[in-house]
């Protein structure tokens, strides 16, 4: 496995991190499971929402405790529908001592966990400006995107499908045309990956890192599938690199009869 | 990584392998860098043209001689288009002591390399009356994939895409459609594999095996690409193995003005 | 709507038609609703199932009956599962004066309706030295496709998707890999179509025809359905002889970083 | 044909619409062949971008001489890349007298001409203040899709894949999507449609409209091509009221083999 380290880690504002898989904690049926899974997975960063951290009470277990010393902490806004939500969240994960970093997500609709583009946006601008490192949960957007790196974000993270649908990668160009236009900070694809094989597809397809939550946490067998996601994500960053065959096609697009309609 | 022992050696007739990598030897731009990229893929089982293999002159390099001696040599009929032919070249390679595993191929087009259902059957009847284990390239036909079991098939090798489109796997639906059919000997998708993500679309869709060729050998990097090949078979099958979670809808199907339209 | 009439009328035999759009008769909840639905689709041939016809008591309502006395009744061997009943039904439905057209069907698998290759290109072979026009139902598969044009098939009626799935075509380049093969007779997308739209992909795609009957007996409005699948037909052929725009990618493929793995 | 009257006509504003087809002007060889194909559409809404008007030399002849005389023209902001540029051009189409409607376009790429969901927003919101009827050019995004309608726009019209691209529909969930939460305007799909197929599909997905430009004006036969896509609005949009079957999946997606990975 010598190629391995040959790939470069991944930089996230002052971070750098050798996994380029990184995990959330959410909907795990316990706190041991989803900690054998995060070891599983080999991540190095690991998102906890902060409304599901418990602060008030210090007699009993946070989820925190149950993490790997040796990850990285990226506390999430999740559930914040408005600016002021937002850096007031980070605000309070900053408090807390974890530091600077912060995943941000400005939803804009309930059902969907879609992000709002115009908030995303906002929020990315004032957390920069309070010295947040931002990674940015946003649209696949790719102007959208070249924004919220011009912001000053410090990664981007489109979606390749609604939060928690499983549905993979529904435009794989996508990933391209903002890795294209995002060119000094990390294109992570977060969301929407349903197994292994998406975190390989969004790889192979340019992305610098993948975020995964729910097709771990609710896979069969969580742990099996952390550890599965490990080896796709590094599948997928090695067929990038090694520079896959083009694909071809293999019937003509046109035919003799193409064009004989004809309206004198 | 002691998941990975967990999962069961795969057995093709009296053969078994821990690798479900299998790998063909065309298209390299040298035997070399063949051989190097066999290495790294961790393959066991190495499928080679018999046409390929220089069998007249004892004084010049063999292909063979670059293969790693602890791998199966699996050699094939590819280029044949009748039944007499295949087993003619079947022949031939067990005369040459290699022994009685067999990929058949009986080609019913030159452009597309596409198997001919009718004569890929009968020559699997022939051949497994001869003794041999036959291993046999197919389309995704549930029905036919069904017939070659029942003539005693020793795998089913149904194509992803035409040999070397890349197009990766045209219907994810149809691996299980023959699995479900196919129980008792393995299902391996050989052709049509363009990058890692594709072995792991393969693999996590419930394939036993993949067989790449044309991936690797033409990938920039072969050697690189064989080693991703080889996680990516491995995230692909764990995931299988994991019991990924169900893909869910995200927008509802029909809506209050279905069915409006009336016709008195 | 004066370029419709440009278009040629599709041959089947000695048959001629101007519609491309061929309905079945199966899965209505009435015979009512069934004329109703032919008579909207324009369609002039209709496939019937030899043993859903009431030949026996001339005393009760046919389904034949309900058919517009315009159209051309196209017998189907549904449920067959071997060479000699198709050839037995065949014979069956020739002998009540329809005539010599039938819609070969053999089975292969009960679940799926999946045509059963080698059987039916040998019942393709009994039935033609027989005197029928035969139209064969058939997999996607090009090879076979092209047997059973040299066989003497009428025309080569390869399935999109399942019967009764609604899938739609699930490998669009199969349609036109199977046109550059079969180009003496018409290709007629038979079987997978869920709505309207599906039909105008395989027209585009360069079908001369397609057959629908699920997809309009089961719509919640199965006489709108058919005119829709009506203007679908020559949405999709008038498309195709106007030759489509190439698609053209917005992203590239390969980037800076590709192939940068090395291994010394 | 009688059901094509008993669907609504379409509203924008104070315009009502039956055809739901609306089509572009550019692209097109001459003026000759872009006034033919405007009239084998059937369309009542063409688009014109302003820059392309001759409005300083009433000698030379004008593009909008060429267009019939019942259709509504539809003014565009085509090339503005900033709210003050969009606002300049569509209060410069008001004062030849053309009337308030206006189609919004805000770009933030050059290359892929995709909106910038920020400056559209805010352009809308403007233009609206203004009195203008907008329809206005946007991302696949529910979230900003609901906030433009929120803001006033009268027809609400995300991209089905990067503008002349000939992609088609990229995400078709995308389509219902957007529907579920623009309620009371219209969604048109703009942008990436290819052939009359692509049409059938976004309207039998839901979409009220389309609006096609390159997928006409670059058919090899442009007149021919508006023809078809005159029935595949009509197809899909039956399609969608006659209510589609559901598609049925033909193979079970676990197996008894799933889930055994344990890890003690």
């Amino acid at each position: 496995m010598m190629e391995e380290e040959l790939d470069q880690p991944i930089r996230v504002g002052d971070y750098t991190f050798r996994s380029r898989l990184f995990v959330g904690t959410g909907k795990y049926s316990g706190y041991d499971v989803m900690r054998e899974a995060v070891l599983a997975s080999g991540t190095e960063l690991v998102t906890v929402a902060l409304r599901r951290v418990n602060l008030a009470n210090p007699n009993e277990p946070s989820l925190l405790d149950f993490l790997p010393s040796e990850v990285t902490v990226l506390p999430n806004t999740a559930g914040c529908y408005t600016v002021e939500d937002a850096v007031m969240v980070a605000e309070l994960a900053r408090a807390t001592g974890i530091g600077s970093l912060i995943k941000l997500e400005v939803i804009g609709d309930p059902t969907l966990l879609w992000p709002d583009p115009v908030l995303t946006l906002r929020a990315t601008e004032k957390l920069v400006g309070l010295g947040f490192t931002v990674m940015v949960y946003t649209t696949p957007d790719p102007v959208l995107a070249r924004h919220l790196e011009e912001a000053g974000a410090a990664a981007v993270m489109p979606l390749g499908s609604p939060i928690g649908s499983g549905q993979g990668i529904l435009d794989v160009e996508a990933i391209w045309r903002i890795k294209e236009r995002v060119t000094r900070v990390p294109v992570v694809v977060d969301a929407g990956i349903g197994g292994a094989a998406d975190a390989a597809v969004a790889m192979e397809a340019g992305a610098d890192a993948v975020l995964v939550n729910t097709a771990i946490a609710q896979a069969q067998d969580p742990v099996a599938m952390a550890q599965a996601m490990q080896w796709a994500v590094k599948a997928g960053r090695q067929s990038f690199l090694a520079g896959r065959m083009p694909k071809r096609p293999t019937a003509v697009a046109s035919s003799p009869e193409t064009g004989k309609v004809s309206h004198a």
